[in-house]
């Protein structure tokens, strides 16, 4: 098992090339600093549909017939399709996906998908059992707050430690051989709950997640942050951010100069009033298939580790008054 | 790209092994014909927590436990864990799941689940990627009731096409070497959608995608159900079963010999007044961990394609008027 680096790490002796990338947002996402990295941007929030919830698969539809076309693909061209969101039953996928009829594994990963999709996508093409993947996710502001918290039209206040559910879809085609950044290594990673209970600050809850899979990463891999231009996680926010820097330098590990998470990037934070940040799903995709690939293709970013956190709680598990546990994938991805 | 057989099946030519299995159900499997196969039968349906779905992820926790146990195997011994269940963003497997500390890929493929995680894990063993994976799912009537339904309380009348959701968890340990059926193939299915939109009757719903799933299954691999012992869908009742039956007779396939469905397994249907039958993840997973794999083992059964169904819609997609998509993944078994 020579591409195994101890138990959550496989470098990939095959790396997956991503042939196509597309990212589409709401309104925040065209007013915020990375607005031109996006493929579409849409003022309605529903997209052209009924329902913000068929808005959302209508949005996923989008990204990858973009993500398609951009590689000059058809859905035939594709041997499996990964994906998944964060509505009840994951719908914004599968209603999205119906019509273009590739073989589909649904996941479940919380705001973690995209890592997920992403390194399940690249096992399947480094094992030899497809040529090409579609990975991709999606959140919606509005479908996620009626579901976790309250519908919009409520307008309750937010405290200082919540985020803002991105309106995004990222999607990546990724491919055994062609043009394009490669993913080299993936590490997956384990459930970790520290025992934080509280729904509204998810980037307290996640930290300890993305500290438990980059040290594996970091391990297994003999890499540390300075061996990336770029190491970024994907919705922790400002809070989960610097509690990420704090568990590593109590390792004598210092993340200052290359740390970033995608949270952080998606809005001007102060401007946009964004509290502690983006979340969802649809932000480190969004981020990733605009922002940072657009970034390694203009020669900015030669190497990053894209580390996408997930909360694996549901509004059940909260009454319920249980803590949050939550999950973080990891991806070197290189020029 | 040799072991890949049309654009759905891999013919595993590094076949994985199932090193071991578990199957918990509650009172009315155990009340069901069998009964015997289970290898824990709870007659407390909260399984010794305060609420259901804390219940459903204790069951969870038994059934790894147990498959664990029965293979002399610790959770360290795992590379990966691969599930998810019903509940919204499944927290029956995160919660479930979280205290093993083994590298997790989450699911969702509704109550495909059983298949969709076992097909996933072959495919990491025969890549190279893992030595061994722990495949599972599970399915709680009372925490399905509420979610989907009704609470129980309410004794809402039910349909003559309505199914009953196993409470049930079925877990097995895929391993790249050992003595254990292997699975030799594995199809993985699209999204289907022909329009159903009664969420009462499932059967009717996922009968099309389980006749698409074998129709490729069968095309890839030169197979007919005259090649298998048992050709067994997962959840699809008297209705679906009957349907799937109906579109082989239009192809000129005759499946009346050695199809069966799970669904029509677990319970006996008349006797413990199921409607149209068994439903639910743990519907197939714990067929499948229990009685079919069982029945290999005491040699009645040599080779079976294990094709379970999932129904991908969410009370929100039938509230808003929307069809119901489905998927079937399929794997050969044999001895």
């Amino acid at each position: 098992m020579r591409t195994r680096l101890g138990r959550q790490t496989v470098a990939l002796e095959r790396p997956s090339v991503i042939l196509s990338r597309a990212a589409i947002g709401g309104r925040q996402e065209g007013e915020g600093p990375l607005a031109s990295y996006f493929d579409h941007l849409s003022e309605d929030s529903f997209f052209g549909e009924k329902t913000w919830e068929k808005g959302e698969s209508a949005m996923q539809k989008l990204a990858l017939s973009k993500a398609l076309e951009k590689g000059s693909l058809t859905p035939e061209d594709l041997d499996y399709i990964l994906a998944g969101d964060l509505l009840n039953q994951c719908i914004g996928t599968s209603f999205g996906l119906r019509d273009f009829h590739i073989p589909f594994y649904g996941l479940y990963g919380a705001c973690s998908t995209m890592g997920e999709s992403m390194a399940l996508g690249s096992l399947l093409i480094a094992g030899g059992f497809a040529r090409r993947v579609g990975a991709m996710t999606s959140s919606h502001f509005c479908t996620a707050e009626r579901q976790y918290r309250m519908p919009v039209p409520y307008g309750s206040q937010r405290t200082p430690t919540a985020q803002w559910t991105a309106t995004a879809s990222g999607c990546v085609v990724l491919g055994a051989e062609g043009q394009g950044p490669r993913i080299t290594a993936v590490t997956c990673g384990k459930i970790v709950d520290k025992g934080v209970t509280d729904a509204n600050n998810m980037g307290a809850a996640m930290a300890p997640a993305a500290y438990d899979t980059l040290s594996a990463h970091f391990a297994a891999t003999g890499t540390g942050p300075k061996d990336y231009d770029l190491v970024i996680t994907g919705d922790l926010g400002v809070l989960g951010h610097q509690i990420v820097g704090d568990l590593f330098a109590q390792d004598g590990v210092d993340m200052s100069a290359n740390y970033q998470d995608c949270g952080m990037l998606l809005y001007d934070i102060q401007k946009q009033d964004m509290h502690a940040g983006a979340s969802g799903c649809g932000c480190s995709a969004s981020v990733l298939c605009g922002y940072l690939l657009g970034q390694m293709e203009e020669g900015h970013l030669k190497r990053i580790l894209f580390a996408p956190t997930g909360a694996l709680l549901s509004p059940t598990s909260s009454f319920q008054g249980e803590s949050i546990p939550a999950i973080c994938h990891a991806l070197t991805i290189e020029k």
